[in-house]
C-alpha cells in the first residue's frame, strides 16, 4: 500500500487546507464540497488530512471501527477478549456507480443461503466510521444516495429496516464530495446539507506550478525520503488540530457574532438558518484553531464564503460568482 | 439514540405548528403537506410533535405497534403471556426511494427459502401504526406509492394481497410529507387526499434567526438542560391536546358553518367535497383545542388557507399564490 | 372493516347511479367508465351498489367465489363436503402499478419450491368474480393490462396457458373504472370495449354541498345510526334490481327500436356494432327497471349519452363535448 | 366454453370472408392481414372459420396437437397406446405483451429444479400447429416476435435452440393478425410477409346493421337455436372448402396468368416477387373454390387488391389509398 | 426437413451469387453484407450455397462441428473411440434479438445447479463453425454483437473468460447478413469489418420475373423432380469452387495490381487499409475462379464495387450512389 | 492462436509507436488514447508491442500473473511448491458491453452454492496485470467503468470491497484505448486521466499502401517466414528498451525543463497539473530511450503534442485542432 502525500507539503490551496482542518476540528460542521478543476489534488488534500491525524484504536477485526469491545458485540460476534488496534483514520472512496446495498450494507445472501442466518453485511458507512467518506464527482451521484449519505453524516448513524433485517450501527465520519460545476449539478436541496465549500483551481505562476511537479516528483521517486522531510511540519499541524479540538468546548461565541452571521445570511437572501450554524460553528473552530478565547467578526468573515456560498440562490441578473456576491455581502454587512 | 428538539421551543412556524396539532387532535382531518424553504426545521417539527405526544403501550416485540395481545396474536406468533410496554408515538421516515415491498411489507424470502413457511415480513406502514409517517420531499416519490399511503392513511389498515399472501393490518397513521415547489409537483389527484397544508419560511429578522440559532446550539452543546428548560410548556401543550381529543366529539357544528364552507369551496371552484370536509373537522378542531363549544365562522377563517390552498385549480391569469386567493376569497364570502 | 356509506343516500350524481343500477341488471351491458372530477365519490358508489345488492352463496374458503362445491374441487382441493357460505358481493380495487401476474393469477412459487408443485396462485380476477372489479385512474393503466380485464370481462372467464400451467376459471365481473379525462386518455379501441360511460362533477349549490357534508359527516359520526336511517331505502332499491333481472328477458325489442339505435349510431358515425348492441341492452334493462313491456324510443333517448359517448371519433372543427354532440344526434334522428 | 358465432351468419365483409377461405383452401397463401374498424367483428370471424372446419384427430393430451403417436413421442413421453381423439381445429389468442417464451416454449423450470431434468416447456406455437394463431392489433407487437411468427408459419416449423434445448416440432398454422392503421405501423419488411390482407369497415346502411345486431342479440339469447338455424349453411361451406382443397392440386396455371402477375406487380413497383407469388396461388385456391379447370384473369382480378395492397410502397404524390391504386393497376394492366 | 432451392436455378443475382463464391473460395476475404428490397431471395441463397458445398466430415454428436477426436475431447467429453460423420455444410440463423448468451455460449445453469459442475453451454458461434452464420437485417442487431460476431470471424474462433469459464473454440465461419438501407444503419466501423457488399434488387422485367415465379412454383410443387432438373448445374459449380480452392494460393499478385488497389482506394478516400487487402484477394480468388494464373485489372475492376462500395465516407455534395462513386473511381483510376 | 504481426513491420505511425514505447519504459506515463480512422493498425500495435516485450515469469496457473509464489498464495490456494513459467506480456481487451464484474472480479457464484465458499472470481484486471488492457473504442464504454479502470490503472492494484468479499490484488498495467472522435467523446475528466494520446491516419500515398498492404499479405501467407524476416529488427528494439528501463532513473531533470513545461500548460490554459506531470515523465523517457543524460527542451517538444493535446479545453474560437494548438504554443513558448 502506498503512503499517501504528507498534507504540509500540498501547495496553496489554502481554503481547502482550511475546511478540512476545521472539519477535523468539529466534525459537526457538516461536510465539504470541493468544486474545482480537474488534477488540482482535491483526493490527495483528503488522503493527505486523514494520514495527518492520529490513529484510531479499534477492536481488532471489527469492521464496523469500534472503539470498544461491547459495541462491537453488539453488532457482531466479537471475542470476548478482543484486543484494541491501531488503525489509520479511514478514508473510504465512494466508487461511481455504487449500489444503496454497497453503501449502507445489506442482508449477507451468502449465509443466508448456506447457514439459513439473516445476518447483515456492513456497507462503507460502517467502513468509513470516525474517519472520512470521499465521493468523487459528487454531482454524478444519485440523489437518493446523496440524500442518504447526508442523513448518516448528520445523525452519526446508519439505520438499516428493510429485507427483516434491523440493524443501527455509528457512523460518524465527514462526508467530502468534489464536483465539477461544469457537468450537472447538485439540487439546492442537497447543496444546503453540506458543511462548507471551497472553491479550488490550478495555480497560475510557472513557479508555483514548478515546485507542485517538482514536490510531486520527488515524493515519487522517492517516497520515503520525502515523507521524512515533512513529517515535522505534519506533525505541528497535527497537535495545533488536537489542541483546538480540546479548546472548542471553551471558545465563547457573542451574541454580536450571532447578529452577525443572522444578518449577513438574512442579506443574502439564505434559505433556512443551515446557513448560520454553519457560520457560527466554522468561526469558532477557527477560532479554537487560533487559540482565541472568543469568536469575533475576523473569524465570521474569513470563514463565510465557505459556510455560505453554496447556499445562495442563482440569481440571473448577478454575473458575480457566488464566491464574489459573499464577499460583497460580508463587506456590506460587517462593514 | 439523540431526544428530539422540544416542540415548544421551535421558534415561529404558527402555522405549521397548528395543521401538526389539528391533526393530533383529530387524525381523521388526513395527512399534512408542508411546503417551503429548506432548513426551516420541517422534520424537526415533526419528531418534536411525537415526542410531545404521550407515549403508546403496546404489545413487547410486536413491531406493529398492536395495542393489546389478541390482536399481535393475529398478526404473528406472540406469546399467550405477552406483556404490554410504552414506546415513543413513532416517527417513522420514508427514505427516498424506498419500494412497495419496504413500505407495505413483503413476502419473508429468508423464512420461505429456510423454513419453507409463507411468513409475512412487514413493512414501514405496520411500524407507523398509531403515529406519523413523514415523507421528506413526497413531490419525488413515485405516484402509486404516494397513492398507496394515502389509500392506507384514508382507510386505517394495510391490505395486502399478492404473492399468495393475503394479510391486513391496521395501519392509522398521520402522513407528513414535505415538498419543495420548485422541484417537481405532486398529481392535483393526490394533492386533493392530503387534508391540511402549511407554507413555512425562513424568518425574515435579525433577532429571529438569533433565536432560532441560539436554542439549536444550546441544545446540541446540553441537550440534557436545554430539555429540561421547556419540559413545562411541552407537558401543557400535551394536555391541552388531550383535553381536545376528549372535548371534539361535544363541539357543535351549525349549518350556517356547513353553509359558509360550501360557499367558501364554490368560490373557489374546488372540486369534489374533500375540502368542506376536510375545512369542517379542522374547524372543529380548533374549537375543541380552543375550548369553544360550537364552531365559529371564526375558527373556519383560521384553518380555510391549511384545508384549501392545495386544492385550488391553477389560474393562469391569477398571478396570487394559492394562499392569497384562499384569503380573498375568505374576505368576499365570509366578510 | 367499515361499512360502506348506503347506495340510496348519495346525493344526486343520477347518471352515474343509473349506469351502476343499468349494469347490476344486465352484466352483459360490459363495463362503466365514470369521467369527472375528483372527490366526487366514484369509489364510494361502486362500495355503496355492491353493499346493496344480496350476498352471494359461496364455497367456503374458496378465494374462486365458486357458487357450488364441484366446480370449487375443480380448481383446488376443497373438502367434498365444503359449505356454502354467504359472502358481500365482491368489490376488488385493481392498486395502480399492479402486475399481470397479480391480475390473472401466477405459479405459486412457494409451492413449487418447497413441495415439487406446479399450482396455481390466482389472483384479482378470481377473487372479482360475481362482483365488481375497480380500478381507480385506469387511464393510468398499461393497455395490455386493460386489455386483458376487457377480454375477462367480455369471456366471463381467465385463461392461464403460461408457465407449464393451463387454467381456466370463471371470471364474470363489471369492470368500472375512473379516469381524469386531463391526465392521459385511454385509446379508442379500448374505450369501445366499455359498456357505458359518465361524467360526474361537484354539486353547483350551497344546498346540495351541504346536504352531502352533513350526509357524509353523519355517517361518520355515528355510522351504525346512519345506515339504519337509510336501510329502507336500500331494501327498496335492491328489490327493483332484482325484480328488473326477472323481467329482463321478457322485455320486448321491436324493430324501431333497432333502426333508431343504429340510426343514431349512423349518424354519430361510430365504427363497428358495439355501440348500437350495448344501446339496446342497456334501453331493454331500463325499461325492465322501470316495468315496462317494451323497449320504447323514450329508454333509448335517456341512455344514449351513456352508451355512446365514449365512442365518438374526435372531431377537431365540432367544438361541443361528446355528450353533447350524442344529445344533438338523438334530436336530430329521433326527433 | 361458448359457442362460436356461425361464419355464414356473418353479414357482409366478403373479402374478409374470402381471404379467409382461400387459406384454408391453400395455407401456403400465408397468413392474412385484417384492417380496419373496431367492432367490425375480425376475431368473430377467424374463430367462427375454425369452428367451421372439420375437428382434426390429435394423440390425447399431446399439446403439440400430432397426428400420429410416433410424432407425439418424439416430442413428449406420450404412451405406446396413446388414442386418437377430435378436437376442434385449434385457434390460439397470442395475448397483448406475450413473452418470446410463451410463444416459442421455454425450458420447464419447474421439472429443471425439481427433478433436474431438462425439459421442453411447449408454447403457443405448438398449441396453435394445424389451426389457426390470431394476433389481435399485430401492430402493437415487438418486431422481432411478429418476425419469428412468420419465419415459423413460413417454415411450418418450430425451432428452438437454447438454455441447452434443441428442440424442432411441427407448427403449421395461418397466421392472422389485426390492425388499426391509425396506431402505428408494420415495417414493410413484415407486411411483406404477410400473405393477404383486407380493409373491414362498418356497414353504412341500416338494414345491415340492424341485421348484424339481429342476429348477434340472437345468438346471445338463444345459442342453441341460432347455431340450429345456421348449421346447414355452415355445412355446405365446409364441404364446398374441403372439396376445393382436393382439387387444387389439379387446377392448371397458364403462363398467361404468370405474366399477368408479373406485370401486375410491376407495374405497382412491389419488391421481390412474393406478391406474384401469393397473387398465384391465391387466384388458383380461388379457381378451385369456384370449380374452374384453369386460372383465369377474372380470378387474379378478384384476389389482386388482397394479395398486393399491403406490398406497396408509400407514394405521397399519390393521394389514393392502396386499394384503390391496386384496383388502378388491374384496370390498365388487365385490361 | 425441407430441401434448399438449388443455387444454380436462381434467376440472376449475379453479384450476390459471385460474392458467395469467392468467400467459398477464400473465406479470409470475410463476411457478405447484402442489402436490398425485400424478397429478393437473400437467404434463399445462402441456403442454396451452403447446400451446394460438399459436406464436412464432424465429430458425430459434436455441437462444435470438429473435424477430428482429438479437438472434440479437448472441448466436450466426447467417446475415444467416436466416430466421424458426414453433415451439410452449417447454416445458422441469427434470430432477432438473441443474447450474447446464445451466440458465444455460456454457463450451463441446469449442469451446475444439478451437478455442481461448470459446464459450458456451447453457442451459435460454436454450431456455425465451418459453414456460414446468417443475419437477416444485420442493421437491426445490436452493435456490441455485431462487433463480436466480426471478431470472432477475423480471428476464427471464439474466446468465452467469464463467469469462471475460460473456454476457446473454434469459430471459423463466413457472416452474411442482409440489410435494408431504409432501416437504420451500421456504424461505419462496422461495415467496415465486412468484406463484401452486394445490392440486390428485383427483377425489372416480365420474362424474368415469371422465370422466377415459374421456378419457384416448381420447386414447391414438386421439390423432388426440380432437384433433379438441376443438381448437373450445381455439382459442376460445386467442382469449380473446389478447383479454385486449390489453385489459389499459386495465383499470382503482381506489384502493379497493388498499386492500383492502392491507387483506387486513395481516390476514394477510403480509411485504413482493409479495403485494399480485401480488394486483393477478391480478385486472386476471382482469378482462381475463372482460372488465370495472374491478377489482373480486369479481376480488380469486377470486384472493386463489391471490396469498396461501403468504405467509403458519405459525400453530402456527391449525390451518386455508393456503386457509383466507385464505379467513376474505377474509370478515372484504372483507364 | 495466432502470432501477431512484428512491431517492427509496421509501417510509419510513429507518433503512435513512440507513445507506445515510452509508456513500455516508463508506465507511470500512464494510459494512451489513440484516436483516429478506422483500419489503421491500432490494436495490431498494442499486440506488436506486447509481443516484443519479454515474457514475464509468473506462477502457475496464477491467474494473477503473480510474480512469485508468496504473493500468489495471498490470493489463490496456489501450492507450496508452485513453479514459475514464462508467459507472454499479457495483452487483455475488453470486450464492447462487459460488465463491472467482468472487470473487477466479483463472488464465485457456483463455489457459492455448491461449496458455500465465498470465493472470489478474478476479473479482467486481474488477468491485465503486468501488461496491457485494450479497450477498442474506449468513447462507447460507461463513464463508470473508464474511470474505474483509470483508477486501477494509476493505483496499480484493484480494490474490491463488496458482497461479503475483501480483496485487493495487484493490477499494473498499461491501459490503451482507440477512440473515433466522430462517435461520441470521452468527457474531459477522463480525457486528463490518460497519460499520451496520439492521432492515427491511413497511409497518404501509394507506395506506403502498397508496402503495408504487401507485409500484411505476406505475413498471412507465410507468417513463420515473415516473423523470421523481422526478427532481429524486433530484438533490437527489445534491448533498447530495456536499456532505456535501467537509464531512466539516472536521467536529469533540470529546472529549465520544469519551468518550460509549467509554461507550456499556462499558455494552454490546461487545467491541473497532470499535463505537467506526464510532459516531465515522457521527455525523460524519451531522453532515456535516445540515451541521453539530461532532460533537453528538444526532448519536451518532441513529446507536448502527445501529453498535452487531449487536455485542452474547446475553444470554439480556434479552429485549429488540438494538435496545431499545442504545436503552436511550443513555437511561441519555447521558441
Amino acid at each position: 500500500m502506498t503512503q499517501p502525500f504528507p498534507f504540509s507539503a500540498i501547495v496553496g490551496q489554502d481554503e481547502m487546507k482550511r475546511a478540512l482542518i476545521l472539519t477535523a476540528i468539529d466534525p459537526r460542521i457538516g461536510g465539504v464540497l470541493v468544486f474545482g478543476d480537474r488534477g488540482t489534488g482535491k483526493s490527495t488534500a483528503v488522503r493527505a488530512l486523514a494520514a495527518l491525524l492520529p490513529p484510531i484504536e479499534a477492536v481488532e477485526n471489527c469492521v464496523y471501527n469500534s472503539s470498544d469491545v461491547k459495541t462491537a458485540r453488539g453488532l457482531w460476534d466479537a471475542p470476548k477478549d478482543a484486543k484494541l488496534v491501531s488503525r489509520p483514520t479511514p478514508v473510504i472512496d465512494l466508487p461511481l456507480g455504487a449500489t444503496e446495498d454497497r453503501v449502507v450494507g445489506a442482508l449477507d445472501i451468502e449465509r443466508a443461503l448456506t447457514k439459513g442466518e439473516k445476518a447483515f453485511e456492513p456497507g462503507l458507512l460502517a467502513r468509513a466510521h470516525r474517519g472520512y467518506l470521499y465521493i468523487d464527482e459528487v454531482n454524478l451521484l444519485e440523489d437518493h444516495l446523496v440524500d442518504l449519505l447526508l442523513d448518516a453524516a448528520a445523525s452519526g448513524e446508519n439505520v438499516v429496516e428493510r429485507e427483516g433485517l434491523s440493524i443501527r450501527h455509528p457512523a460518524r465520519f465527514v462526508l467530502v464530495g468534489s464536483g465539477n460545476p461544469e457537468e450537472g449539478e447538485l439540487r439546492p436541496q442537497l447543496l444546503d446539507r453540506f458543511g462548507l465549500s471551497v472553491d479550488v483551481s490550478s495555480p497560475a505562476d510557472v513557479a508555483t506550478r514548478v515546485e507542485v511537479v517538482k514536490r510531486r516528483d520527488a515524493y515519487e521517486n522517492d517516497t520515503a525520503a520525502f515523507l521524512k522531510r515533512w513529517r515535522a511540519a505534519d506533525t505541528k499541524l497535527r497537535k495545533a488540530i488536537l489542541a483546538a479540538r480540546d479548546r472548542l468546548a471553551e471558545v465563547a461565541t457573542p451574541d454580536e457574532t450571532l447578529e452577525d452571521c443572522a444578518a449577513l445570511c438574512l442579506a443574502l437572501g439564505s434559505d433556512g438558518v443551515r446557513g448560520e450554524l454553519v457560520l457560527v460553528r466554522a468561526a469558532r473552530a477557527l477560532a479554537a484553531h487560533e487559540g482565541a478565547e472568543t469568536v469575533t467578526r475576523a473569524h465570521v468573515r474569513t470563514v463565510a464564503p465557505s459556510a455560505l456560498r453554496h447556499r445562495l440562490r442563482r440569481d440571473p441578473l448577478d454575473e458575480a460568482g457566488s464566491g464574489a456576491r459573499v464577499a460583497r455581502a460580508v463587506e456590506e454587512v460587517l462593514g
